[in-house]
């Protein structure tokens, strides 16, 4: 079994509504060091397969077919075996 | 200037329905290896600090007061330097 963690950002030339909200909201908290706040999707994802490799070539694939856009997203993630 | 990259889930007992959408998204294309599919946020946050330490403290109070809701979500983060 692997684990996942499939992180999911807007292309940087993509407006962020999300996250200037999120920056409004901290420097209303007083949170004024703040210079940009990006807001992404974080997944984990749990499946069975036998090897790393395999494991690794369906996430990408899960990725570019469901868990992001690409036309607008950028994806990434990180494999680890788990129990 | 530093770089958080922080991480959001759902504590482990809490529902998490826009999961279960996704892993039956997954299972229908066809991704049967797959076991389970938990949701959760995203964020990089530019912050102007001097130090990795204060910078990291202002961090855990930002997650702790406005980006997780610490009732039903756990967060962790990891900082790098940025330009």
């Amino acid at each position: 079994m692997y684990l996942a963690k499939v992180f999911i950002t807007l292309k940087p030339s993509v407006n962020d509504p999300q996250g200037l909200t999120i920056m409004g909201g901290l420097k209303s908290l007083g949170f004024d060091t703040v210079n940009s706040v990006r807001a992404g999707k974080y997944m984990e994802v749990r499946l069975q397969e036998e090897s790393e490799n395999a494991a690794s070539a369906k996430v990408e694939e899960m990725c570019s077919k469901l868990l992001a856009n690409p036309i607008v997203e950028d994806y990434s993630f990180e494999l680890e075996k788990a129990d």
